[in-house]
């Protein structure tokens, strides 16, 4: 009996840490804090944007960040809300999908920069839980963007 | 103290599965899994569009994915994106009360589409949390909307 | 273990408290109760909106629900739709990070009419967890919106 209440909160715990993680994201790329943002990921972890390659490790990672797309962003004022996300806990690893919505300030008003379903792949390690893969696609009618908001889900309710 | 201890763990994972419930409505309906959406509900679970009617029952709620405007919404790009949560959990019910946002991608730019009140009355059957009433209202000014948000906040603080 | 596994139940549960305190600011601001929202506040606590001053108290924070800028904006439609939150955990004090994002209906359509970074310190005390003070700040590229996402992050990751 204390065997299974130990590892129900496991569980919880668990989801609670990636839950945390991930909202951790969105405040550390709005505040620039390139290198504790990489590290919100395993050290061969894999960032995936759609349409604009894969960066793989902290130092590519990072370089999303301190890039000047991303500085550009800052300098107008951004802000990568994240959603809610389902998870899938299986193990030591872990699957959740949700959204992110990017708004950009511009001449005094906000726009939605961009709305992308993100896929993320999580490992427990020596460190806890952090990102394996993390996928983003902008949700602009194509199929590929849908495709990673599906899979999870579908596994869960069959 | 261990049944203490069983109980508020209990209370815990009651939250945690209405929250992960409620965070697979969207992903469900922007990769258009009408059935494995429709199984959030209870079989017998309404759906109450503010200005569109009530869906009940799994067909119906399906439906509402598996229609034109639903599959042309999906075409465009769109993400229903659902906000955070205030739970109140009273035994084998419950209720939640938040938010949705739809973005639909317009012509190369994301638009606001929607922004609802959403009343979730959930029930704790054979089959786990499942949604048993939803109700969703445009945030346009009216008192019926905010009247969604308003009731077990109000419960609860008293 | 017995103690162990309350202890990490506490630290749980506290979390989940802050969560659906926090998830509760939205709901009540855009239905106007504003005697409830004040409650979410301790006695003496602080609301620090940025260019807006700061109200303290239970009376002054209800006055901003009833004040004619907000009551404006109920009339015409409006969501503050919070983000999900990183919550760092310390005893009875905690910090949580996150953002709101407040949505206005016009004419017909929904606008963002505010996207700003929160900062939230939240007190343990007799009436459960509350808000010590909520800072928040538009990021419109100011360095001060930033300087709110990124402590308590920092603080956690090294």
């Amino acid at each position: 009996m204390r065997d299974d209440l130990a590892s129900r909160l496991q569980a919880l715990e668990d989801r609670e840490a990636i839950r945390d993680l991930i909202a951790r994201y969105g405040p550390l790329a709005d505040s620039g804090e390139a290198g504790d943002l990489a590290q919100l990921w395993t050290s061969d972890g894999i960032y995936a944007v759609g349409g604009m390659g894969e960066a793989q490790g902290h130092t590519a990672i990072a370089g999303l960040i301190e890039g000047v797309v991303h500085q550009k962003l800052m300098q107008d004022g951004c802000a990568h809300v994240l959603s809610p996300i389902a998870i899938e806990l299986d193990g030591d690893d872990a699957v959740a999908v949700g959204y992110s919505v990017v708004f950009r300030h511009d001449a005094g008003e906000f726009v939605v920069e961009r709305v992308s379903a993100n896929r993320w792949s999580l490992q427990r390690g020596p460190r806890g839980w952090q990102v394996h893969r993390r996928d983003n696609a902008l949700l602009d009618g194509t199929a590929a963007a849908r495709a990673l908001l599906s899979l999870p889900v579908a596994r869960r309710r069959r």
